[in-house]
């Protein structure tokens, strides 16, 4: 089956995609999509509703809402801010949904996972340096400090890359957790894409919190509601392909070409006798292992950051300000 | 009596040094010194002993091992590891005597307290930066994998400060500490002196921990074996003054100029009838109130932090290094 | 004279204080002040007329714009916006009078002054990093590609600090200004204040540039017309207080309220009988020289910086952003 | 020919091997190699005689000595010691050569090049943090202040990116240069290798500078001799690979591969019939052009460019110490 030899990806989104390029309705997997012409903003929303489904997409149940805009990283106030509202909707959806109420006087912790080191896997840290923590202050000062409809306790944490603590981030995460009792926690995580067209233009929201594998830095376990006792709310951009990918991808596209070509006829003919298993073993020989460990990230990822990074703390303080 | 409007230090040798210059023996205090001339390292030790002792001191019953030298911000490679060396050596002492066995095969985890973003407070993520975290590896590949004479488990933690969390760094490290059963907590803290001649030349090694109050950012609860459950090691650097501090102690000098000149001394017989409170309330009033949450800190500070953090991380990494 | 003795200060504002508190007028500086009551900002103009002016100053002949308000950290984006407004209108001003036109079709150069590594000294990197910089795209694709009704070529350098580079900031803009010819430089420095009071809620702006003994990091040799060959605009936000200036003034409260206090007459008696040098003289002795070297800087520096290196480039961002 | 359409590479090794695995001599073009087994240290000099033999390696006439070994990023600190003399040795060599001198009593600029933010491209200023800068020290104290046999005065720029600047780096190195008048320029930047093998184990060191091209950052003027002024040595460490050169590597070893294939003799018989021109043009359109920008990078670099840069400022200070 051709997803046995697959190469990975974070996105419900392109997991959905290889099926629909084959033309197969998926049992148990729900697609919406939803087109705001004028802002150039695509939602798509992939809803797993069963075991069958979660299987088929080798992604658990839940919902997956996907933005996709060419403006994501635009440095203007103005896209910056509708792209936030946005946001600041579709996280409300799923707190609302997950937390059986309203995202009023909820507290949150929000883990902004990934290597401040390392620019293409530090979205994570750059939200929350630009969050507004509030926690110690309403703890200190009541609620009725903030002079606000409603507030929230926001609480964030920067757990590091096991390199650096030796230890897993669910095990930090999962830690503070059981000692300050947030009723939720937003995980933040730069992603590994398929496409390179993926790239700075897309935000996953997802019920299902970061699963294993996903992340720039492959945690081993994840953060979800099964590992930390809380629902997880996981926002995830993706900000580095792996460089395998991008070659097995150009490969099956020249095997293609090769198949169809009229003037590499010959080429095609012989190919075509050859099952996919067999063709993806060839190409495999011939993508080097030297590319265990590489990525492929763009040039200019850091301003790509830090403007993302700034949009996606903007969503999660309209969230949270207390502006009903 | 003179400590009760005594500015507050970190330091427990400035504490004890308040008592000596008064020519006061204090019960169930301890103080030794030892002197390298050679090198121009000093090492106080002072032991408090009994609860008296320790609230004549107003620190927790304890082990506090000073070491001051003048070269310990010298960027000379030779120098850095012989004041390394020293360090080591009184960090295994209060490790053994803490956990009732020696550092081999102790699983630990070093908490870098402070704000990564404000220099002098930056020592302890800066002394987390460049320690040999293991505890990933050891568990990964097993202990034989390091090919040491022992292993330990060392693993590192940054939690960061209120502002940018909303939780105090002892909810972190001891969610943390419940997560990973580490044996030993090792807290290292940029650390408020009473006197600028202390500043990034003194090292204080504890077995109490950090206690409320200490530490630049003025942790509210402490990191101790009450708090945390596991022995906590503390390893402090005083690298600012309280800026009211040393305004109080200049006016004190003053003062006492004042009381003891030749050419003003009408002014000195009038000081003379003022008792010392009377005369503290007299101060208090001209030190501004804007001095409140002001520091005194050297410029330099960024090459000292820089210097101090290597070295203090070359102590822990001797120390669990598994070299016999 | 009381000025002869007096702590230096990098605003002319403190230094016209000094004056104004022995109510002085001085010949060659005219004062004008403004109040916007609704937002809390004091603008206070500061001209510096005649060479006599400039001698009774201590600062060169000039214009010495400066705005204090209460919310110049304030985190609040309108706050932030109003406040950038007001600058960018003082900012167009010396502009158009040092450079005999506007600010339309300018080539100008912005020098962040400053050490990046040391938290209150890294005003004019933090500027430098959120400034909009056009000059290599003007270049490359011609002013139209801009879109504006005008454009500028804005070109930004962080020269950093004599002991990273080993060369003067001076030596380092002034070569670059030699090499690309701005018709205007403009630089960005955190400055030394007389008082805390002062600190991260004052901002000047002066066609005098940045002269030698401004600036937490005391740069030996200005940046001026003179020294650079251009119009040189500085703006300063200070941010550090000497230690030895805050010890200098508590001390001479002190002895203002011995000289004038009833319970304390004899000593104001014995005082009075000195002459300022004198006084001054013996407070020095009693100001420890440990203090060399030292400055006194807020715990929340960092937010401060980050918040009001915003609004900096804000303002030059208005400036220079091509909207008539 | 081949090389028409080849893709660039910025090690002269590289370049060579192109030709040496067609088996052409290069007129013009010396190649040596030592290497040293016990530390698996490979040397590699190549020398670039003619214009001749400019032109056929697409390099400037000059000398390029490379170092590789796996060690290289090794956090190991004899090795570290170990590679930083040899590289000294090499230093030391093209600068007595170039300056018709020795090391001694020079004065020496050096430019970290490459852009702070972004992870694999940050090698030139980690270099420049770690160097001991001693030209402010002479200047002020005099040469025999150091107590050294000599002096040399060393300074260093990072001049950043010109997405930062709006300058090219060129331009703010020569107005430097031509303010300072140093004997000697070196610039150290992070380099595109054509392999993946090559990344974070290669140094090389040439006396060509840094040219057009060159350098993760592209930059479009050149570091030379000729645009400076003085000789430039450019040492350079392969940190990315153009994500494209990947694909391209990648396909034409399956190209390689379907023309010798026994099961695939088909295909092989059919590509065999085209010329490489017509090859490349069908494998070119293959490669997405949104790989444009991107490029290939481990996903440790972080730990790498830190123990790199940390080995290539050992090197410098070596040379530059003063122990002859």
């Amino acid at each position: 089956m051709v997803r046995n030899y697959s190469v990975r990806t974070d996105l419900a989104l392109e997991e959905r995609e290889r099926f629909a390029s084959d033309n197969v309705e998926i049992q148990g997997v729900v697609l919406e999509e939803d087109y705001d012409e004028e802002r150039e903003i695509r939602t798509t929303r992939v809803e797993i509703c069963t075991e069958n489904g979660a299987r088929a997409m080798g992604k658990p149940v839940g919902i997956y809402l996907t933005l996709e805009t060419p403006d994501l990283a635009l440095p203007d106030e103005e896209t910056h801010l509708n792209i936030a509202r946005k946001l600041s909707g579709h996280i409300r959806e799923l707190i609302r949904r997950n937390t059986g109420r309203n995202e009023k006087d909820l507290s949150v912790l929000v883990a902004g996972l990934g290597n401040r080191s390392v620019t293409p896997d530090s979205l994570g840290p750059c939200v929350a340096d630009h969050l507004n923590v509030t926690r110690h202050i309403i703890r200190e000062y009541g609620k009725y400090a903030m002079d606000k409809e409603y507030v929230n306790l926001v609480s964030a944490i920067v757990p590091g890359v096991m390199g650096q603590t030796g230890m897993e981030s669910t095990e930090i995460v999962r830690g503070v957790v059981d000692e300050t009792h947030p009723d939720l926690v937003i995980a933040v995580d730069a992603l590994a894409a398929r496409s390179c067209r993926r790239l700075n233009r897309t935000v996953q929201i997802a019920d299902t919190g970061i699963n294993p594998g996903s992340g720039v830095g492959n945690h081993r376990s994840g953060l979800t509601e099964k590992t930390l006792g809380v629902p997880v709310i996981g926002i995830g951009v993706p900000t580095v392909v792996d460089a395998a990918t991008i070659v097995n991808d150009t490969m099956e596209n020249f095997i293609a070409a090769l198949e169809s070509s009229e003037s590499l006829k010959g080429v095609g003919d012989v190919l075509k006798s050859y099952n996919p298993a067999e063709k993806y073993e060839f190409v495999k020989e011939l993508v080097a292992p030297h590319l265990n460990g590489m990525y492929v990230t763009p040039k200019d990822v850091d301003e790509m950051i830090r403007q993302i990074g700034r949009t996606l703390a903007e969503a999660l303080n309209m969230v949270f300000a207390g502006v009903a």
